[in-house]
């Protein structure tokens, strides 16, 4: 039970697409991830998952579309939807999902972050 | 599959400890809520509750202690832990927890708030 600062936490992050957790709830965890670049199509086939871009700004592709994010926007990734996160220069986000989620799915590949790294 | 502004929600939300509910992702609900002046005690027995500060500054109030959040500053209460939030002026938090928890926990009372209200 105390306090966890976002930016002090963000200091400890220097690579991207690895996110690392904050905090959990319940079953959940909080994951603070420095992002640039693009990421790769995935879907978490058992979840939802929750994008908060807390500094600069997110593109996530969609089959369908292109959601931008900028800066205290949020948006929710409907369990089993293809999407494609991706920025040009480094931006901060925060996901929320359940403890077991790995950041690229069912899709596998280099960018797949180890899980459950604590920050 | 949208984009939501936090500071454009807020801007729907006149009245304080009144929680809005403003995404969902699985049976979790993301609600923004002004608050101003004290709360009362109450614990939510069967879930934690993550409260983020997106402006001003929170104080929680714990048995054994309290704890004050600024603006980029995060807190999970574990489930059944008794907490009382307050803030000397308004002050604006998200508020992440399952769908169906009540603001004031088992404790009820006149600041009770409807649940699952949507803005």
């Amino acid at each position: 039970m105390k306090s966890i600062n976002l930016s002090e936490k963000f200091e400890k992050i220097s690579d991207h697409w690895t996110p690392k957790v904050i905090a959990e709830m319940n079953d959940y965890q909080f994951k603070l991830v420095k992002v640039e670049g693009e990421f790769v199509w995935h879907a978490h086939k058992d979840t939802d998952e929750t994008f908060i871009v807390l500094d600069g700004e997110l593109t996530i592709e969609f089959r369908d579309r292109t959601v931008t994010l900028s800066k205290g926007e949020i948006i929710v990734v409907p369990k089993g939807v293809e999407h494609k996160p991706a920025a040009e220069t480094e931006c901060r986000i925060m996901i929320i999902e359940p403890k077991e989620v790995t950041n690229t799915g069912d899709s596998g590949g280099s960018l797949t972050a180890e899980n459950d790294v604590w920050i």
